[in-house]
């Protein structure tokens, strides 16, 4: 995810002391890996893409006299995320002069291949994985401060003297996770398709799992809520880092915004700060995933501390029901749900409001609070009532969104997760939607794991597998090591923000595959 | 100085542990001081050149919103060389997404004014003090880890998010020089003019001064031997830093070239390394640091020490002689001389080797070395005998260089310093040059003081004064904070290196005029 909004009005952070250091306590524990590149490679333009269209032995370069103008690209062989360390030495004189180098870093071969120059997208350039160096001294060692996550990584010299030139003595990088791949029990009995597919899966959440959960280690490095909630739903199938997921729930809860919201990402560096975003679905996943982290782990302590963080979001939403309890549509960034470009999100946020209560009710339960339990139980009779009574089209047998009625997959998909409907119709939907050659499509994997986990509600487990292997095996086929933050198996080159160069490729929301074959048994 | 050369041949170094010992425990104490900028500047073109063309106090701008393409300029009010640290904030939502910043140092505003991209000449780019900069966490410290040499700071905002403005809270200099100001004695009874020719000479010497005498702080921030020798000279007169004289002779004996030759120019970091650019001018220098040095401190240790290296550049010179005692000519670049277009070298060449057989004479009888004593006098009887046969044109009255004979001022000069003639002559040589339009002239403050040298040898104190007025007094008067490596009143944007922003705008070699005033007592 990346924020494109408006900020929300006066906004300010309300701060809970005691979840934040609760959340400081859980901190995790980092691993570490000294990786080394595989080849360098000479990186082309092939049709509509970049691609690797020479490869050779790392070492065969290393050493070698780099003039003026000069480049060597690597491949590391799989998808990194550390920090980077490069012995340089020289050739002739000893320099004269300092050298002056650029190094791009690309988790995709376009990113080394497209120029920084020609990006003029919608979000901060600062993004983009390039950096100049000078060195002074040479031979050294010039250890990179920041934290990188690329698969390729080029060396241009700018500038040396006539003197001398530069070599590479060494590459490597040391990587880091919070990710305990010992926690990951063995696949058994699946077919090679599906491992491969859930090891890509483990290698993106390993990825993005840093000092939080963070929805992706090249952009935005940091913890939404959205992406979150996949990603604690995968890690209880894979990595069971149950005090990571804990970590996150702490976080938000600890740092609110006006009136007790929870915000739709927050940042930890350099100080633990929400972001001024707020979006309506986002905030109430915040109820889903304590539900979830109750599920798997029981930790009542946790439960009990965050309950009324989690209504709050209930309450805080239904500030924005109208007098029969529909969602009231607004055109500036209230609600994700999707990328899709002219999505309507009132029958999404309806929906996601109902999934929300639902869960809520489970969680009042669980806690005896009948009072709200009461509350909630009222509140999802009148929202139900008022998705059917208002969003759903019972002539076209599909939900509507907006005042233009419109029709997308993500309006039905969260109806049917929402389980408005019974399986039947639920499926009815499906079949219609498919039909319905306007429907406003999916876009991001984020949106596809709904349309997954919508297959699975209806218990349709070989129409789910089927999905994902065309769709995230599909990326697989296309080069991924990690899956993509967007990917549109029609519109390969797409994105939101302006350039591709820009796109997240290991990303959270789109590392569930593990989740679904981990946890319904996918073969 | 700053080599352009080829390298000698099948070059290595030859080391003397022991020299290099000792150089290493006379490394400096260094004194600092913490500098904050004083304006906030424009800078534009106006006629040729560039320069200050708005100008208000620093703090204007701090704190001030910078959004993508803003960027601010600081004037630090006086040169300086040191260690920055810039305190960032934010203005707008919590930073979403790195900045991307780029910082200029300029010595000059033409640094700052002229892009780096249009710089083609001949030596490395990456003296040009440009740097990049991604900042993850704003707020945030950004200590920089190159020193600079600078008077202005551009600091250009390259990337934000649309979602927040980059602040710029502070910004500190920590100086550092191995010149310390409590060691000069003030001036007494001179003018305002002599004095500030006096105070820039002294900030010049200190920029310069580090952990050795460097040339210049900017480029090539290292040991030349023909700066040094300069520098030592109004050293003994101003900082009296002897320990830090004694560290670069040692340094120049302890790493010499193939057959005990001193190098042009040596580096300390990373490693302690001689060039491989031999000069014949810059070796046979060593002797006259070191007679320089002996003179001033009475250090009979270290001339005993380095009496053996000094003498062995005496004999490695008269290689160079022919039959006759004439230095053999040629068209590489193997002495140094003047930086000025088809300057012939070998009067020059041999008019220095004069003057160093001279002073290695002063050292060996110093020594009773009487065996060395006896072949050095025969030398010079040779080398001023072939000096007069070969090289003074009678008719002109003045030296003449090279297979053209070729009339310069460089050959005038030294041949003058060399004292190959009497006074009277000398004076009428300097007549006859004068009135030769087509002498080569001078070009660098490097031959203006060795000019000045000669109007003291010969008694002319008044034209001493008038020259040094003329020539850094115009540099003061055109906006000099330090004297600068390279300036010819006639044509104020010269360079040899193909662009006038590479040139060092505080350089040793420049720094002497306090060494006159000083020593020979202008008023």
């Amino acid at each position: 995810m990346s924020s494109i909004s408006n900020s929300i009005k006066d906004f300010r952070m309300e701060v809970n002391d005691r979840f934040v250091e609760i959340a400081n306590a859980c901190s995790p524990e980092f691993y570490h890996d000294t990786v080394e590149p595989v080849y360098s490679v000479d990186i082309g333009r092939t049709g509509d893409d970049w691609t690797v269209v020479k490869r050779e032995k790392a070492d065969t370069v290393l050493s070698a006299p780099l003039k003026e103008g000069d480049s060597v690209c690597f491949d590391f062989g799989n998808h990194q995320v550390g920090y980077v360390t490069i012995g340089l030495g020289f050739k002739g004189s000893p320099p004269d002069a300092p050298a002056f180098i650029k190094i791009k870093f690309g988790e995709l071969p376009c990113e080394i291949g497209e120029k920084k120059e020609d990006y003029h997208g919608s979000i901060g350039a600062g993004w983009i994985q390039e950096e100049f160096f000078h060195i002074d001294e040479i031979p050294s060692v010039l250890s990179l401060n920041r934290r990188y996550a690329f698969r390729y990584m080029e060396i241009c010299v700018l500038n040396v003297s006539p003197k001398y030139a530069l070599t590479i003595e060494s590459i490597t990088c040391e990587t880091v996770t919070s990710a305990d791949y010992t926690q990951v029990e063995p696949l058994q009995g699946v077919s090679e398709r599906v491992r491969k597919l859930d090891s890509v899966s483990l290698k993106t959440m390993a990825e993005c799992m840093q000092d939080v959960f963070e929805d992706g280690p090249k952009r935005d490095r940091r913890l939404w809520i959205g992406d979150l909630r996949l990603q604690a739903l995968t890690n209880y199938e894979t990595f069971h880092n149950n005090t990571l997921a804990k970590r996150c729930l702490y976080l938000f809860a600890g740092l609110k915004q006006n009136e007790g919201r929870v915000g739709a990402c927050l940042f930890t560096k350099p100080n633990l700060q929400v972001d001024d975003t707020a979006l309506f679905d986002y905030s109430l996943f915040f109820v889903s995933c304590l539900k979830d982290y109750y599920e798997h782990t029981g930790d009542r302590e946790t439960l009990v501390d965050l309950w009324d963080t989690a209504y709050r979001q209930i309450e805080l939403s239904a500030m924005r029901l109208d007098a029969f309890g529909l969602v009231q549509d607004s055109d500036d960034w209230w609600c994700f749900l999707d990328w899709a470009d002219g999505l309507n999100k009132q029958a999404g946020a309806q929906a996601i409001l109902i999934y929300s209560i639902k869960q809520a009710i489970v969680l009042a339960e669980e806690l005896k609070d009948d009072a709200r339990a009461g509350q909630l139980k009222q509140l999802l009779e009148r929202v139900t009532k008022a998705a059917i009574d208002s969003l759903w089209d019972k002539e076209k047998g599909l939900f509507v969104s907006g005042a233009n009625r419109q029709v997308s997959w993500a309006s039905q998909i969260w109806m049917i997760i929402a389980q408005v409907f019974d399986c039947e119709t639920n499926i009815r939907i499906l079949e219609n939607c498919t039909a319905d050659k306007d429907a406003i499509p999916m876009v991001t994997p984020y949106m596809y794991h709904h349309y997954v986990e919508a297959l699975i509600c209806n218990g349709m487990k070989d129409a789910a597998l089927e999905a994902i292997d065309g769709y995230w095996g599909q990326m697989i086929d296309d080069g991924a090591d990690c899956y993509f933050e967007l990917y549109d198996p029609q519109n390969k080159y797409v994105s939101p923000y302006g350039s591709r160069i820009i796109n997240s490729y290991c990303h959270a929301w789109s590392g569930t595959p593990a989740y679904f074959i981990r946890k319904y048994g996918l073969k």
